[in-house]
């Protein structure tokens, strides 16, 4: 892998401690890049971004409306969610309207990614299921696509499974990559993943927000989609999350999802465009403050939305004593 | 920063989801280069690997012999140590030794770093101390160096106080690296780092390991804290541990100890070197994969020490569920 010039850098007082790398690629419905940095054809997995385009079938197969699933339900099949009480009980309505319960998701259980919630439910000796788990909406989806096709709910991860094979095709066809050259690992909560370059999903993105070009049926279930995520944009992530905040301080005009090992996928229906940052070491920490600065150099947020944003755009570090003892600050020109 | 082509790699199934790349100094006693990858005189903090040089003031001064400190106690001042209860008892001996309880440290408090000892704290609902803080140890020694000079013990974190200028004299000295060249940070437990060129922090620790060179009083202390560490490897680190392992396995022959921000710091002091490895991204996932590999690549570990450092050598990574979904792989040729 060349090494990408584009850094963010940790300062520890006056000095910088760490740096990231990271990769970008920006482009239009036909997949030409328009704007990139690093290597925009750089081959990685497409992790938890993937999951706005693993919707798709489940809207495509009539499964959504067959168990009429609302748009924040259809919005959490999409997220990492915090695990806060309105995503545990919106996972739990999904899976009542299967007539399952939390038995049947096979994605572990976790601690809620929210702090306080997690905090409050050790406090109280509450172990968490897997309705915390930040990926149960998108079992609970795939667990409603097999149900609706009459499959077997037992196997529902593995790749050979009805779900899976409608999802990776979805995948295939939305990024532009033929099956043979898809790469598949396990994520986090056991399911497959998709490797592909990081600018065969920025198309999946684009065309995610501006379906035009598309088949009626899959335009018309990206558009649900999209719609589901702008209307309740607190389902796709939770309190204090990057991708929530992002969908409100633009008003729904950039809607974007984070996912695994430091990748972000954007798309901006009204632009034709999609976007997809990898910072090359995985770490998240780097990953929102350069989405912020690259978006902002690429003239796609206004000064007032930068602002709105700042907590992420550059963060203060702060030692166990609540002392500020640095901040991270992108350090790029694209 | 130039970037370091000195990879580890992060395999999810058959590709490379993340990299990171890695900056490595290795120097004799006198502070010249024997081996060198990426920048070997990049500029970043030594966090914790200083402890080790922090501890010989508390000996020199007189301050170790006056409170009748072992040498558990002198290996517990070096360690980033994991809060085991063994760990814990060690701090509070001594601050009793000099009428101390664990609130004269100001080190905050966080869980302990043994995730089964912080499940069984979390588990009988006792809260953490300042005990637990992986830094106890120090600031028990900056605790008794103070006391000894009869300074204020409120305000020993502080840049001005006596236990901190010593220690900073001893860094510099070690190092080679004049006062007004050294660059200062607050650590995540809330007193000065140093800043320094890796080469340098490496000449430090051949000295440590190799004092011949030095004066009486601190080649006598610098034997006192190698002795201390190798006859008490647990007190360095604590179970499962890295640092405590290279330790064991190498029956002493190197002498290692981590900082945050994935910098590892290590003495040999029958062959009278130092070594310095800093992952750039601060990850420490990649930091014990790349020290091991690079041990071996220099002929500086035995095959069979290798194999008993395999878990920290090329690591599994395993999902919510259990299954192995991927590894770590060291990728470079020194």
């Amino acid at each position: 892998m060349k090494p990408s010039d584009m850094t963010v850098r940790i300062y520890r007082g006056p000095i910088t401690e760490s740096i990231h790398r990271f990769h970008l690629a920006v482009v239009n419905t036909d997949g030409a890049l328009l704007h990139q940095a690093g290597d925009p054809h750089l081959l990685t997995f497409a992790r938890s971004t993937a999951k706005l385009i693993q919707t798709l079938p489940v809207i495509e197969s009539g499964a959504a409306d067959h168990f009429g699933l609302g748009d924040a339900e259809i919005a959490l099949c999409c997220a990492s969610h915090n695990g806060e009480a309105e995503h545990v009980s919106a996972a739990r309505g999904i899976l009542g309207k299967l007539g399952y319960t939390h038995e049947h998701l096979q994605c572990g259980a976790h601690e809620p990614y929210h702090a306080p919630t997690a905090q409050a439910m050790r406090e109280q000796g509450i172990t968490p299921t897997t309705l915390h788990n930040n990926c149960s909406g998108k079992h609970s989806g795939m667990l409603a696509l097999s149900a609706h096709l009459h499959a077997a709910p037992d196997t529902y991860m593995s790749i050979e499974h009805p779900v899976q094979q409608l999802m990776l095709e979805a995948v295939c066809a939305m990024s532009g990559v033929p099956q043979e050259l898809m790469h598949l690992g396990i994520d986090g909560c056991g399911v497959p993943v998709f490797g592909m370059p990081i600018d065969r999903l920025a198309l999946a993105f684009a065309r995610l927000g501006s379906p035009a070009g598309l088949a009626e049926a899959r335009a018309s279930a990206c558009r649900r989609i999209v719609a589901a995520v702008r209307k309740y944009p607190q389902f796709l992530a939770g309190s204090d999350r990057f991708d929530t905040r992002l969908i409100e301080v633009t008003g729904g005009r950039i809607i974007g999802k984070m996912g695994a090992e430091g990748i972000f996928a954007l798309t901006m229906p009204e632009e034709g465009i999609g976007f997809v940052l990898k910072v090359e070491d995985g770490n998240q920490r780097a990953m929102y403050p350069a989405v912020v600065e690259a978006l902002k150099q690429l003239g796609l947020l206004k000064e007032s939305e930068v602002s709105a944003l700042a907590a992420y755009h550059t963060p203060t570090i702060h030692n166990w004593q609540g002392t500020e003892v640095g901040r991270i600050q992108p350090d790029f020109q694209l």
